[in-house]
This record gives structure tokens, sequence and C-alpha cells, in this order.
């Protein structure tokens, strides 16, 4: 069972991210072969600033590194290295309705909020499929909003298997973890770089204890008996504290003496001691950019092999 | 001064594709350095079928060998061979405007005909516009319908340009040929293929002289006096004669005697005449073909090379 999971390439995570999708796809290699690449060229529709495409890709894959990904037991590799997926895009476009992608919801959803359309933007859902299939991929981990991509791909797959009566492209599943940790930002809202209250995975300590201190709270005092379950920080600690370390939470919560202050140093040095061995791994990989070239090389050769050979048969079928 | 030429791959052609284009794109080889492709890529838009698509391909090839396209002066491929040109059109994809391609003429009266449209062909004018600028062509010779899309191609370079502050994508102009010799079907219309009235090339002996027999006349007798200026066997006659060989046909039409079954048998010698050598090169190459595959290998190798050193400029610019 081979699993297709697409990283788009963004220079900081933090721990929404984290708890929300990466810790997942690292768990997923247990689960099945893992493929994963980072969106380079899906990027591109809205990055387009040399230097910070280059800085995000390169980033991205420490992090995922850092945090797990397996180079030898999964397939790890940056979108544009594996130049096949451009071709079986052209060769799909011509079995996509343009009323298929015209409904598309997160196209119609740019428009309705007044970017800037272009074509890369629209026919952003035809290079999924393509990097979907050309992988025989069999499940495609998303979010709700994507999963009418994941419908589409199967649409243009049964449209050229059907012209071509071949069954050579595999119709994909997405799954959609129901149980997704809704991670809350320091502001209780869902935890966001586009509403500004993250707290930063690999960020400088300085900026981590900030953005924890800023956690917002009521404005009980010292002397208040506190109430856990309305309080972010303890649903922050959540994620980071097993049930013994929460129980010993909830009584100093229940006990007088302590501010939230207390709660956010204490929840800022599980942080710290959760991440530490991956921000270690991460700095020797910052520091050996060659290292991780390598790895990324390593991926883009294993996934070539698959896209080349899926290819060959491919364009036999149409004629090329 | 590079000049580029697209070929649709299409089977069978007939003496208005020859003197329409193929003859000017044959003699550009004199004008400077002509790059010249078999847009097998396009043909995907409408061309559906294995079995056709390769059979065009290949006799395309064949046939555009056999009148004169030389693979050492000229640069002469398949476009499927270069697959850098679909980078850029991915690339390129990111700056072109939504509104851009929705006015494109061709797509506009394709989808007031009724066709059934897809994504290819929505898209088509941006693989074009990669086609053109991959390759740095100063001159695309087009049909007035096409200026359209030499235009399209200026605004995408110009956005890309703009946008990455460099001068990396190179301006094309569209050259369209004003004296265009509109060349008569059988029925006295434009000839073309989807009005039936075509004379092929090199088509069996017997079609040739069917169709040729079938020029549309009026009902002149053998002893009437005929008009040339009107005489739609006579138009033909003036691709393939010179002046003296016409001087004496008019001399024929003002004499009673001989019929339009006469001038037709006339014309017939001097078409069978006219293409006699290439036909003979053509069976050649069609006996031959491995040879030809080689000859196109050589020119994707000669067009793959200055693609890839302009996709490592172009993604150096973009960070890829």
């Amino acid at each position: 069972m081979r699993i297709l999971s697409g990283i788009q390439p963004s220079g900081i995570i933090h721990i929404g991210n984290y708890f929300g999708m990466i810790k997942k796809m690292i768990e997923s290699q247990d689960d099945g072969e893992l493929f994963a690449f980072i969106a380079s060229y899906h990027a591109l529709t809205t990055v387009k600033e040399k230097e910070v495409l280059e800085k995000n890709i390169f980033e991205v894959a420490v992090n995922f590194l850092a945090l797990g990904m397996d180079p030898e037991k999964s397939t790890f590799w940056v979108q544009h290295h594996v130049k096949e997926v451009l071709e079986l895009y052209w060769l799909l476009s011509n079995h996509t309705s343009m009323g298929l992608l015209e409904r598309a919801h997160s196209y119609k959803d740019k428009v309705a909020r007044g970017f800037q359309t272009n074509h890369g933007l629209f026919s952003y859902p035809v290079l999924m499929a393509a990097d979907i299939l050309v992988y025989d991929s069999n499940i495609v981990p998303v979010g709700k909003d994507q999963i009418q991509h994941v419908e589409m791909t199967r649409d243009i797959a049964n449209s050229f298997n059907n012209h071509y009566k071949t069954d050579i492209l595999v119709l994909p599943e997405a799954k959609v973890d129901e149980v997704v940790a809704t991670v809350p930002g320091t502001d209780g809202a869902k935890m966001s770089k586009s509403y500004g209250n993250t707290i930063d995975m690999f960020g400088d300590a300085k900026t981590i204890k900030k953005q924890v201190m800023g956690v917002v709270t009521d404005s009980k005092g010292l002397d208040d008996v506190k109430d856990p379950t309305t309080c972010n920080i303890y649903k922050l600690s959540e994620l980071f504290m097993n049930e013994e370390e929460l129980a010993e939470l909830r009584q100093r919560y229940a006990t007088p003496g302590e501010g939230y202050g207390h709660f956010k140093m204490t929840l800022l040095d599980k942080i710290n001691e959760h991440f530490e061995p991956y921000a270690q791994r991460r700095q020797e990989l910052l520091n050996n950019p060659k290292e991780v070239h390598e790895i990324l090389a390593f991926g883009a050769e294993k996934a070539g092999k698959i896209a080349k050979a899926k290819m060959e048969k491919i364009r036999d079928i149409v004629g090329l």
C-alpha cells in the first residue's frame, strides 16, 4: 500500500503543523510505503521569490528529516527533481474537462477572495492528479478541504482509463483523519500562521519563550483557584505531558499560590524538552547541507525510477 | 536569427499544405536558423488514438524530410523528445493570467462551435509560449489566426521577465506572410481537409487521379472556347507550370477541340512530375524507419542541448 503526501515548502513550522500533520506523516511510515515530496512546483503558484523558495525547500527538508522522515524506509524527494510528473500533467490535461476544474472549491474560493488568479492556480488540481497517479498511490492523506482534489484525480484517471480502455492509472483513496487534534493557538483559536497565534517549533529560544508567555488566559491571580478545562495553557500542555504529569498540573491549578506565568514556564520547559533531540538533529543537518542534498537526490532517484517506468507505459498507451 | 516552426502531425498532406506552408518552411532554412518540431504534445489535444498519433508523427517526419527539411542545417525533432518544454510551460503558467487565456480566439471559437473543451485545449497557448521561449526563438512564422498566440507569448514572457527583473525570455516576433498563396481546392474553395476538396501529395496514383479528375469546372464542351481565368484547373496549373507552359495551356483553352478532361490530365502529369523526386525519397525513408528515427533523435539532441541550458538558467531565476 503506497501512501502519497505532498509537503508545502514553508520555512517556519509551528506546533500546530506538527501535531496536525507532520507527526502523522512521520508515523505513517509504519503503515505503508510512504512517498513524501516537497511540492516545489505547486509552491510556485504562490511563492515567487527565488531566495524564499530555495530557503523554504531546504528548511522543510531539514525539518522533516530532523523530525523522523526516514529516507531509507520511505521515499522523500523534491517534486521538481522528478520531471516525469509534468509530462503526465500534460497528458491528463487533455482528459480533464474545463467544467471539472471550474468547479474546484479551492480555486473558486481564491477567486471569491479576490486573488489575482493565474493559470497555475487554476490547473493545480491536474498537477496534483499527476503527482498522485505517476506513483500509483493508493492512499492520499488529506484535510477535509482537499478531499475534492482527490475525487478530481479519480475523475481524471477514470476518464483517461476509459478513453484508452486501460486500467493503467490506479485510482487513489483520500484518507481523512477524523480525529485531527485541533491545536489551539496562543489566543485559543486554531493555531495558524495567518492568525499570528503560533508557537514555533524550531525558532530561537527567545521567540518561543515570548510566544508561550503570550498565551491568552483569564485574569485570575496567584491566589485564585483556576480552571484547567477552559485554559489554553492546559490545552497546549496536553500535547506534551503524560497523564501523570497532567494530574500534577491540575493539582497546581486547584491550589492557590501559583499564577499562569508559572504554568507557562512549565509548558515552555516541556516544549523545549520535547523538541530538543529534534532540534539537535536539525542543527546538524543545517550545518551539513551537502548531506541534505544527497538525501534528497537519493529520494529523487528512487521516485524517478518509478515515475520513469510508469511514464514509459503511459506514453506507449497514448502513442508518444 | 532563429526561426521556430511547429508542425502538426498529420498523416496525409495535400498540395494546399505544401504551397501554403511547407514550401515556405523548407525555404526558410536559407533565411536563418530553422528550428522545426513535430508538435506531438499539441496533437494530443485532438488526436487521442495511439496508432493514429504514432503513424502521423512518423509520416509527417518522412514527408518533411522528403520535401527538403535538412536535419544538418536545421534542427528538426519531435516535441516530446525534449521534455524541458513542459517545465517551462508550468513555470509560465504561474505568470499567465486567466483573463489572457480566456480571451484566446481559438479557444473561444472552439467553445462557440460546441467542442467538448478540455484543459489541454484551454492551456494550449501557454505550451506554445514555452515552445517558443525555451529556444530563444526570434521569428515565428504564423497564419493570421495564430498572431494572437504569439502576442500572448510576448505578454507572458514580459510578465515573467518583469516579475523576476530579468530579460531571460526573448520576445519573439510573429511573421505573417501577407502573400499566402491560397490554393484552391477541387471545388474552387480554399483547399482544406475539412472541406474534402484536397489533392493529396503522396497519395496512391489512383486517389490522386480521382481527385484531379474531380476538379469542378463549368459545363463547356469540347468545341467551346474556355476561360482559364475562372477555371480551377488553370488556377491549380499555375502552381506547377512556368510562364511558357501556362501560355501554351491558355492557347489550348482558346482552341476548340479539347475538353476539361484533357487539361486535367495535363495537370495530373505536372503534379506527378513535380512531386516525383520527393515521392521517391519519401519511399526510401518509409522503407527505412530506422534512419528516420535516427534523424529525429539527432535533432532532439541538438534541440535538447539548447533547452536544457536555457532551463538551467530559468530554474536558477525562480529558485528551483
